[in-house]
């Protein structure tokens, strides 16, 4: 996939933004900074331990807005319902839509409903959009990390690609696992408002988890990351083992990584830690001058390298 | 699918945007007012005479801002991806995308790619968002309409409906008709320039064509249409015909109404036909006190009421 967006897509529809890959775009009117995100979401099945496709909608959209330092102004919510798709199931999910939006504080103002025939899509597909407002002196690009920052995340990771993949392959140990979905955009505005420009990048690790979402950032530095200092549910854990994945690759839907500068790397996890969503946050690693280089210490002693994961694991887990 | 809408979304999600039904939400910040509209695009087949679900996810976008009187300034893409769709259907896409993104002068600027099983999905479905700069100081909702104000159409109408019914049904007699999928933002916009505040209201007649948009319209007011006056093209009137059609009830997808001052309608006219997308516009009718009420005179010298179409005429249209 990401090959058909770097090769196919992007070539094709050209803009500066969209070679940024960032989680949302950047829009510069005279007197205000948009932050512009889409995501679509095809998740199966529908509802899964700790959420459904209408709170990971919701939460997808405002945490790609967040980790641009964006303020949610408002989201945009499209369906595609296949015929047949059982009226409560739909209505379920719209409360679920509602909850997270109100949790997130934001407004759902717009949107658009299709029905097609059945067999034509898998029950429901939701394709959600969303504007913030971004400070317009802070940027929070990978290109400002710099060797010695420090690398933070608000808690446990792996939780939502287990939970999603308990229920569909049926691992009945890990059923206990929740996903972590949740909206990060008032826990992050509290640690940019405390932290300021010390707040270097921030990024989301939803598919391909940590693995991916450091690799890409991995541009002017390298990171390295401490196997003991991860915090990780040994029930994922279990599952990952079962299952032979590297939880370092497994899908999060409501943890941010932050890269700040060493002297507020306190600061930061205190913020973090007086948040609900951010009780377990920790220091995990810090960059480097490596460049491109994503290391593992284990806790053996060892090092190994964390490539981007190759195929990204399951489909249709957001 | 309107009564989903209204009785089962709506009430769900509760938003003062939201309830409003307009094409786009309007949000007001500090100093600039955006309008923010999503859709999604399940068209079939993906290709048809004169367009494809690219364009067709382009200009419907830009339309929604078109009607709400704003100036596009970014758009996003969300691809649903069949497992299996060629990649040159998909790059003809992309192409398609781009030209006419290209033609609108708007960029997409963010974009999404999910790709699902094999069966999970009907090829390609698209869902484009828009973000664009409304005037502060004008709005152009159904509630400003007053008794006498003359109505006024770009150019004929059903051609993008037929043209995707008769490659569907294959009804070979139609098949010179191409569809007139356009974006139409800065043919509007040159009519607010010329016009301002005496363009009342505006709308796109897509889905459930002029039937559906004047019965929403119709608020303070109701429409009279004259049969004789309405451009529509001979081969579109013969498939209504064939296929037993209101072709008043048929969608468009490059067409505007405009509700404006008597006044200024043979200004907006000028306007209009002074535009490659305006050149067959005509007056077709105007508001009178019957509220809620939109009658056609008939060719006869009849009357009859054009009520909001049941069941919205064929599914996945657009």
């Amino acid at each position: 996939m990401q090959e058909l967006i770097r090769q196919e897509i992007i070539p094709r529809l050209g803009g500066k933004s969209l070679i940024e890959l960032a989680d949302s775009a950047r829009l510069d009117l005279p007197h205000t900074t948009l932050a512009f995100t889409t995501d679509s979401f095809v998740v199966w099945p529908l509802f899964f331990p700790g959420g459904d496709i209408g709170r990971l909608a919701v939460c997808g959209t405002v945490n790609d807005l967040a980790a641009r330092g964006a303020k949610p102004l408002a989201l945009s919510l499209a369906l595609i319902v296949e015929e047949g798709l059982p009226m409560n199931t739909l209505r379920r999910i719209l409360k679920s839509v509602s909850d997270a939006a109100c949790q997130a504080q934001v407004e759902v103002v717009t949107g658009d409903t299709k029905v097609v025939e059945r067999g034509s899509a898998n029950q429901l597909f939701i394709t959600t959009s969303g504007v913030g407002i971004m400070p317009s002196n802070l940027d929070f690009t990978p290109g400002r990390i710099e060797p010695g920052d420090v690398l933070i995340i608000n808690g446990a990771i792996g939780d939502h690609g287990i939970a999603v993949m308990s229920v569909r392959e049926g691992i009945s140990f890990a059923s206990s696992v929740k996903s972590d979905v949740a909206p990060l955009a008032q826990m992050v505005q509290k640690v940019i408002k405390g932290c300021g420009p010390a707040v270097k990048c921030m990024k989301d690790p939803t598919r391909g988890g940590l693995a991916a979402n450091l690799n890409e950032m991995a541009q002017n530095v390298g990171f390295v990351l401490e196997e003991e200092k991860i915090p990780i549910r040994p029930e994922v854990q279990g599952a990952c083992d079962l299952l032979g994945l590297d939880a370092l690759t497994v899908a999060n839907e409501g943890k941010m990584l932050f890269l700040v500068c060493p002297d507020s790397a306190s600061k930061t996890l205190d913020i973090l830690r007086d948040h609900p969503l951010g009780a377990e946050a920790a220091v995990i690693g810090r960059a480097d001058d490596k460049k491109r280089l994503v290391r593992l210490k284990t806790a053996l002693g060892g090092e190994r390298i964390i490539d981007t994961p190759y195929g990204r694991e399951l489909p249709r887990i957001c």
